[in-house]
């Protein structure tokens, strides 16, 4: 019998207590499945005294993340502290550099330094297992590593981002503002106090730059990523997608082009009928598609201290069983540099709502104007708000004008629509959504 | 540089050559991800002189199977020839024992023969890897033997026969008999000239076998698994499901009960909010409920060249990593026997169709026996097909009652129905459909 992994774990809060508890309470199975039984050593945390409700009798308590990475009677470090910066930084690179293997959950880390830590992981012959960083316990990082090794990838979108979709689901399901579903979404723990990480879409751009690089290859970066977040997201959006058969999610999308690597994160309209459309409230999806074969949607908790750990925990499984994935799926020597794509260039339908001051007139001063971008409309819909009389004061109302295009060129609808505002045909600024096609 | 993995393949039907041309087209990416080339050095199948559209010049022509199987210029054995019979399984068995680690798509020998198989391989020290036999390259197997290590799962269930999933899909949107759209499915290539392994639920059954080892640590047992078809179903069963809010699908379902783990294939009701209630067509969904965690589904194709190749190939990529995993999860000694759970102990909700003589006195007469049985009723929906006056002819005509029951016992309901025929106030038999919460 091997002798049984020693895992040092940093960080004990909801998803730290739970990894603790299910390699305790798992360890038969996990022995079994791993050829080897795990036994957390030691661990470290914030404060010693909180009162905790695991057993950490006979585990060491060690004074500081960095003193636990590089403690000789570990195996495998497991950071759990979060924060792209130090103490987790400088605690995981000693630990690779010290030729052990790391299990984090951290995004925002990897997003930002992966690549290094990447380098020293292949360097030193550690692992570095990350499942839990993308969609808890949805595996989608060991479907891009290791289930579609020989498959290339045309796209990998997705709801990375629960506290996004359970705003946007409820505004579709009750109509309501995005204000009032952001207090709400706080109120019930879904969003923070500060709320723009999540709702200006960071933490979806952070997610899809590691997607992107088990996807195709590319150097993770986060600042090659587009970010567009919901907060301009208004329920009439969601009254019209509806009726033009679609739903509106916040996604992020990395997708290959005849130009390079798109990588993007925006409200986008995804037709009803997709896999991704159904996905409601705090549950994230991914969907992968391969070359030739249709897309595959993986569907879960993106979050929460149970589905956390359950990746953690897999993640020291496979430390346990010996499995040396490359991070990022491929040699570094293999990665190809990340350039930002220009949205100006991204091809696309769109989904455009304007408030027109006068409806006829406005109606062929946006239509030439679309057509001398060469842009074509696939659908338009207008609605008289009441019946299309003027208002009691005899002013004419503005009336609502939603457009849907064919597939274009986002520099032509913006200069399209710079044309329309200077012909000071609508009110106030339009509404652009991009539309996704399944 | 680690020597390549020399594969031999057996069967070049549309996977095994889409399983070459990977291999060829891929083979940077697949030698960077697994640390090593991957080659293919020798093949065999039923006719050499067949035309095909791949490139085996170079590549040993081998004369038989277990000719293949035992060459000892292959260290990785490829079997996609189906079967579970000779000469599949003879020559997995003889790959497996002459050490060699084996890639098979094939899930009737999985069914029938795995714990024998695994037995091999556990012993001789080879990989036995069968991503493509459960919904090809929707990595289901990966996820429940790695990707969910260490968390105890309550119960996994799914859509996993394409041809059932399309034939309920058209009669549900079209409303359709399932003998026409049975008839368009053989058509289009869907179904089987003989139709019966896919619609009298045995396919899922064979895939839910495999499933239920690797949740549960039981050993694959295809002759535990309760099986019933689709044959019987109406199209007036897919409408009163969806006015009661439900979706009808042949669904493979394997769950923890108190009295041991069920394994049932049936048509199943399920929330129409369910994501497996979403999936449409010839795609499959596997559902996994963790413990603790909110359930992860994973939807993909579940047939089809390019998507089995897929997934034959990320199991080839895993073997010249190196990767090693028990065929079902866990060392052989740990799985447990498996006990085909009597149905009639089943405890779930009812969905039950009748044609009552008579209304007032029928629903009076269902009402007592269901009472009888302690069997609560959650709705029930009668239909007058003209409005509940008596036919021209001055007959009373059956009028069409559903019912949809709260948690019970198979039994119950069974004996309930049983009644109710005694007291003569129904036509026909009674339509009985199990539901399945999510």
């Amino acid at each position: 019998m091997v002798a049984p992994l020693k895992v040092g774990i940093a960080g004990l809060g909801t998803v730290g207590a739970e990894v603790v508890r299910l390699i305790e309470t798992q360890a038969r199975v996990l022995a079994g499945r791993s050829g080897r039984g795990i036994r957390v050593v030691a661990v470290t945390a914030r404060s010693k005294a909180k009162k905790r409700s695991i057993d950490l009798r006979g585990v060491e308590w060690v004074k500081d993340p960095l003193a636990l990475a590089t403690h000789p009677g570990i195996d495998c470090f497991v950071e759990l502290m979060g924060g792209a910066g130090d103490p987790a930084l400088s605690a995981v690179e000693a630990a690779l550099n010290a030729g052990k293997s790391v299990v984090t959950a951290n995004k925002a880390l990897l997003a930002k330094h992966g690549l290094k830590l990447a380098k020293a992981a292949e360097k030193h012959g550690g692992a570095l297992n990350y499942e839990a960083a993308v969609g808890a316990a949805i595996p989608v990082i060991k479907t891009l590593r290791e289930g579609l090794a020989g498959t290339g990838i045309n796209r990998v979108y997705g709801i990375l981002n629960g506290t996004c979709n359970y705003i946007l689901t409820r505004m579709e399901q009750e109509g309501l503002s995005f204000a009032e579903c952001l207090t709400d979404a706080q109120r019930l723990g879904y969003a923070e106090a500060n709320p723009s990480f999540d709702v200006d879409g960071h933490d979806t751009a952070q997610k899809l730059a590691i997607l992107a690089s088990l996807a195709f290859g590319t150097k993770v970066a986060q600042g090659a990523v587009y970010v567009e977040g919901i907060s301009s997201i208004a329920p009439e959006d969601l009254r019209a997608a509806d009726e033009l058969g679609y739903r509106l999610k916040l996604l992020g999308v990395a997708v290959r082009t005849a130009k390079g690597i798109e990588q993007r994160v925006h409200p986008t309209m995804v037709p009803k009928s997709s896999s991704i459309a159904q996905v409601m409230g705090v549950t994230n999806a991914v969907t992968i598609d391969g070359e030739g074969i249709p897309p595959i949607t993986l569907v879960g908790p993106g979050a929460g201290g149970a589905a956390t750990a359950s990746a953690v925990v897999a993640d020291i499984a496979d430390v346990a069983r010996g499995i040396r994935a490359h991070p990022f799926g491929r040699p570094i020597a293999q990665l190809r540099d990340t350039k930002k794509a220009p949205m100006e260039r991204h091809e696309g339908g769109y989904y455009i709502r304007l408030l027109a001051r006068d409806f006829p007139g406005t109606a062929a001063a946006i239509a030439t104007r679309l057509a001398e971008q060469k842009i074509s409309i696939e659908s338009i819909v207008q609605r008289h708000p009441n019946g299309g009389a003027a208002s009691p004061d005899g002013k004419a109302v503005p009336v609502p004008v939603i457009l849907i295009t064919y597939a274009t060129h986002e520099d032509a609808v913006r200069r399209a629509l710079a044309a329309v505002q200077k012909d000071k045909v609508i009110s106030g600024r339009p509404q652009v959504i991009r539309i996704e096609k399944n």
